[in-house]
């Protein structure tokens, strides 16, 4: 193993993603904008200046030791669509955009999906400018060295409008795979939580101290992960319950530690279920508040997302004009389309990857999966940006000269 | 609180700390020496030059929050030692060395107590020189870097002889404050080992994974923690049993952990009883090998020391000369002293600090303290290096000029 992909939020490999992109664009004449934020936006116009646009993208950063797939997909399908429309000379009635989300995985940078969180109004901008990296580094600063990547592009208010948003991304689940279906057409993201969980108690010398002198921040973590555990579990499988980062500090051998930090991510379909489930969890850490203080902060909350069943039925319909066997699903994983659909009609285009595996360096998806999610998205966001083409075939030479 | 000191082993801090005592012996004339792990000597002759040298000395190494007293107290109460020897113009038979063992708190490089470790032929110098911190640079790297500190010094073989080495250190406990004893005599050091657990499962998405699919090593070192903590309790409270570190990797909020790290500390004065709790440890981790894999390897161990009788009698007796009301006690801590007694004939001189509170930016031992340790160390040294001074005043002007 060599590790995988390692472009983190804000870092010095993502802005030299972002510059590549950028220049590709630039060969095309694509105008670039970007939000305060620091979500990146690429355009190409419609004939209706005045109209919304019609919205593809996904986002860059990637998980510390990430895979090749997860988020660059979705960014890469939309340039490859406006790129194939521009070169067909095509002239959609409403503006194409492409957009890269800043800090959708949230591994750098909590909470997750924060570029689309600030962009639907679901967080607030200074909160996100704020939040800190384990080196001290915030949002802010990070933001600030980004401008040298982000050449050519003018900025643009936060949350502007859009007709429509369509994000298309590998699955990171086995369904695809298993039904033998080429497009995931997801009807809903299931609801996610995040916690943040802060043990305090008193630093000691592991040889001396006896143990019920000890206020021992460490024994205190486990006593509460292990209620917490026997609390999520779930017959049917359904309920996910992760603990990602556990930390230790001051993390020396030989020293009772003071102080452990360790994250939640909990997921459910189904709202009233994630808010009973979260509600124990609160319960649990109140409990567990004796000789070490327990405080529990939830860094993310996103309620289950139902997709618009327009832009649905367009993503299904694009698939079935292509042959090709899609599958409707519930998203396990939460996406930045699940924020955007709170600010205008959304849809999703999923892609199998191989064995389920993701946010690992084996991720895989094979070039023909991916080159039929594209497939779809261009179909579907022509329909979308209008004027009526012919969905069966919309690149037959001259179709509509620009 | 801002933290305490963070002098760690063979850093910047650490090396600036050498370098000023260098600075201080030199104006002396005092003699420096390092041997191939670090270990600085500083050394006053003696009238007879082949007699083997009276050392004392301890660590300037800190753990990363550490405290003000914990390690540079013996280094220094060795070098007023030797400084007052010189300015009242004594002469020993014997000379008297000041040494500063290398990575003692063992925080940035396991194990702990290295330097005596490898001077004392417990720990091999080519696996201690291999051992590398977080960053991944090497004690042989970091020695590398001590070099530019250690100015004036010469090298010396590892493991020289000595004729006698005594500690002067803070007690991390609070036996001596609860007894109103001011000197603590050292006739035994309890056995400690120490223990470093990976376990290895497998990375994925939080979101899309189901639990029964996931090889969740977070979750996989939860339970061994736990069992752990079953098997390792006592109701009269003499076992130490320690987890000073705790890691999740990646350590991304929505990301199944693929890896976890956690140490082991473990003491116990009887060492029958530490065999059969460490044959505990080793049976629960086997026991643990399932979806994930778990490893276990012991870092470090070291049997439970008496002292030599003869120095601890010598330390007791300069106690009393001086009124002072001394305890004889079982060191909870481990130190360098420990390594040393396989060597040479060793003891330790402590005195109280305050709650018996270390490894913790608010140690604090009070100068009345600190200097009647020193002082009981001078005699004691006084009379281990000969020839026969008065104990009762040695300082008295010119008792025997060099």
């Amino acid at each position: 193993g060599r590790g995988g992909v390692n472009r983190q939020a804000l870092s010095i490999a993502e802005g030299e993603a972002r510059s590549q992109l950028l220049e590709w664009s630039e060969t095309r004449g694509f105008k670039a904008t970007v939000d305060a934020i620091g979500n990146l936006f690429i355009r190409r116009e419609g004939t209706d200046r005045y109209a919304l646009p019609v919205v593809a993208g996904s986002h860059l950063d990637s998980q510390p030791t990430g895979g090749n797939f997860d988020g660059v997909f979705g960014v890469l399908a939309a340039l490859e669509v406006m790129e194939t429309i521009d070169e067909h000379r095509l002239a959609t009635q409403r503006p194409l955009e492409l957009v890269v989300w800043t800090n959708e995985e949230g591994s750098r940078f909590q909470p997750t999906t924060m570029g689309s969180a600030v962009y639907a109004g679901a967080f607030t901008l200074e909160k996100a400018l704020a939040a800190k990296d384990r080196d001290g580094i915030s949002v802010a600063e990070a933001l600030a060295e980004m401008a040298k990547f982000h050449k050519g592009a003018t900025s643009r208010p936060l949350g502007q409008q859009m007709a429509a948003y369509i994000e298309n991304h590998i699955e990171q689940g086995p369904r695809l795979e298993e039904s033998q279906r080429t497009i995931g057409v997801v009807s809903a993201v299931q609801g996610l939580k995040q916690f943040s969980i802060n043990i305090r108690g008193e630093e000691a010398h592991a040889g001396t101290t006896p143990l019920r002198q000890r206020k021992d921040a460490l024994q205190a973590a486990l006593d509460l992960a292990h209620s917490l555990r026997g609390a999520m579990t779930d017959a049917n499988d359904i309920l996910r319950y992760t603990i990602g980062r556990f930390e230790a500090f001051p993390g020396s051998p030989n020293t009772v530690p003071s102080r452990v930090t360790f994250t939640i991510d909990l997921r459910h379909p189904d709202n009233a279920e994630l808010n009973r489930r979260s509600d124990q969890i609160t319960a649990l850490c109140r409990a567990a508040n004796g000789i070490c203080s327990v405080e529990l902060r939830e860094l993310l909350r996103s309620a289950p997302v139902q997709f618009d069943p327009a832009v649905v039925d367009t993503i299904r319909g694009a698939a079935q004009s292509l042959s090709l066997p899609s599958l409707d699903m519930v998203s396990g994983a939460t996406h930045d389309a699940a924020f955007v659909a709170g600010h205008c009609p959304s849809g999703m285009i999923i892609v199998p990857c191989r064995g389920g595996i993701s946010h690992n360096e084996t991720e895989f998806a094979s070039s023909t999966h991916l080159a039929n999610g594209t497939r779809v998205l261009s179909l579907a966001l022509l329909k979308l940006a209008g004027p009526d083409f012919s969905v069966d075939d919309p690149f037959v030479e001259n179709a509509s000269i620009t």
